[in-house]
């Protein structure tokens, strides 16, 4: 029978990881209100039109598309950012918010495992905010998270879209976001021929064909900028270098790298891009970047940056370094006679107040009380408790 | 435009509620992990099979349906308690369980308000017990947790599917169920067209017209028992009896009572069902009941109780009884000039790690510090810390 099964690519989550998932929750949530952050839960059942009239870079075969009662084109919540973006835009008075969730986003296309269709996110948005200060404060936030969730070494690649979109200036949006495609697919050969076509030359060539090398410490923004006579390249490599500097003087040196070579397949980012890596896993545990023209769409202009975990892949992740905590045994367990609820939950009262986890049986009995598996073990009957 | 709205029926949860609703998240986690509750998370995705093919109850059209890439009927998930039961049928290895989780339920037909269509969950399931004392202990911890959620007088409705199906006992099920159509509409008078087609006597009539009168007090078990000559519903009195007792024993008589004309929706139930109440909301704060044969469609026979928590009809109860926590203020805020990020970013970990809620601006220099609202700042140089 087909309902017992669940669809490719979504999970349930059972109660041993569903416990670790929440103790993540638990530290990162007093890590987002102890640096300010306030929590926001944006609606996950939205209007198709919202995630596709405007420069989201979400592709449509990606969401969840259903049909309201009205007719109206329905998805689930395909980006976390573009709806607190909504919500900023339209909501909040304030002209900055530093504000975090937890929530799903859906994915239609993804496979499944570290890649699921339902993918369980924490994230951050800092709101109304510019300048290389606030970059390199969400970068150094971002490896707080992951340090806080449990994950050791954490390693942040920067980039910058400035830098991409400036070398291929030349070209026109649509060969731009072909060569981008290419690129992303690892197809350096249609990626030249897309080049060629456009007119490109030779500079911007092996500009292009340098991308994948631009990775490593702050010795790659000399090469960089060589490369290149684009000034928005130029910014681009000159605000990573201010960025990389105060993660420095905060003590981020060790955890952050710098990859000129990024390019994202959501066009909604406008500076600053990063993603968060431990050596354990081939897929990013966190991704973010700066987002300033975003919300232009929604009314408002309100400059942004901000990033989200995906908390399954941070689990698998603890799970690959060895540091998955260990789950809570049961502490104690109370069962009684018929007649004798009464001392059994004042018992109970008492032994949760007191910080166990306790357990009352259902089942009346000692023979059900020895049954129970508990590292304590009390009997209460009308005349008194005693201990088993 | 459309997409600057949301669709009908769904909310977004902007700071200062969100802020609530967490609170009332970890007060509820914390009594669930005392009481040995293990959470679980079932996938928000699900086959529409699932819960159209098993005698849930749930009427299709409350459902948001979808339709995946292979051709499947897919729905968001219009109830946690199925997906949880599912689980325990098929993922489960053990006998027993006691679970929770914290989820989404959606309905499409709902209105909005206080009846959303994207209804965010807290509940627990106890699965693998029977009897009088579980049900007295579901019902007991659900009085608990309204209470660990800040509701004051929580006031629980207990009734039981039993005494209604033995009072309808002579008449085929599809009129039983057009009865109970009847009833929930508050339509007496079709109600009694149904029943006298389907040949009831005077005996039943009678006892479908007292049903709205058989709340209250303990008082209501002998009226009720004299109304039918059905073993099945005086077996339910019986039943409710014990289940009475044993919460008196347990110092909760002032916190329930009885309604043996409750009629749910939701045909899974088999056993007690209740509603939880506070005197300022028309709606439940929380409902539940016993389905011991709702698993049988999975494979494996689960006795089980359980009940959900609606929170953001918890967070209005709240307000109108006078009790939403109030919002922290922020409460340090640190400024810095550019080039002492390292001092401003030590002051900030030792004044979170004092357990303050630290702001560090994204702006460089002393105006932007004054802009800032916090009960106490600092203004950090190359040179030092300076209170202002």
């Amino acid at each position: 029978m087909t309902f017992r099964k669940l669809p490719a690519g979504v999970q349930d989550i059972l109660p041993s990881e569903c416990r670790i998932l929440n103790e993540i929750r638990g530290k990162l949530s007093a890590l987002f209100e102890a640096n300010g952050y306030e929590p926001v839960l944006s609606a996950a059942v939205d209007y198709y039109d919202t995630y596709s009239q405007i420069k989201s870079g979400l592709p449509e075969e990606r969401m969840f598309k259903f049909t309201d009662g009205d007719g109206k084109l329905l998805v689930l919540r395909p980006d976390a950012t573009l709806s607190i973006s909504r919500i900023a835009a339209t909501k909040l008075e304030r002209e900055t918010a530093r504000l975090y969730y937890f929530a799903n986003k859906w994915d239609a296309q993804n496979a499944g495992g570290l890649k699921s269709r339902e993918i369980i996110q924490a994230g951050v948005e800092r709101l109304g905010e510019s300048g290389a200060f606030s970059d390199a404060q969400t970068i150094a936030f971002a490896i707080d998270c992951a340090r806080a969730a449990g994950i050791e070494d954490p390693i942040v690649e920067i980039g910058h879209v400035g830098y991409f979109k400036g070398i291929l200036e030349a070209c026109g949006a649509a060969q731009a976001e072909e060569v981008r495609a290419c690129i992303n697919a690892k197809d350096g050969l249609n990626a030249e021929r897309v080049l060629r076509e456009a007119g490109a030359g030779s500079a911007t060539l092996d500009a292009v064909r340098a991308l994948p090398t631009l990775f490593g410490g702050t010795e790659v923004f000399d090469r960089a900028e060589r490369l290149t006579e684009s000034e928005e390249a130029r910014a681009a490599v000159a605000h990573l270098k201010e960025v990389g500097r105060i993660l420095a003087e905060m003590g981020y040196e060790d955890n952050i790298c710098f990859d000129l070579g990024t390019v994202r397949r959501l066009s909604y980012y406008s500076g600053v891009v990063f993603s968060g890596f431990v050596k354990e896993l081939g897929v990013p545990v966190l991704s973010g970047g700066r987002y300033d023209t975003l919300a232009d769409d929604f009314g408002k202009h309100i400059p942004a940056v901000g990033f989200a975990m995906g908390l399954k892949r941070v689990l698998v992740a603890l799970e690959r370094q060895g540091n998955l905590p260990a789950s809570p045994a049961p502490d104690v367990a109370v069962g009684c006679e018929q007649g004798a609820e009464r001392g059994a939950y004042a018992l109970c009262r008492k032994l949760t107040a007191e910080g166990n986890r306790v357990t009352l049986l259902a089942e009346y009995g000692a023979e059900a009380l020895a049954a129970a598996a508990a590292r304590e073990k009390y009997f209460v009957t009308k005349e008194g408790v005693r201990k088993v």
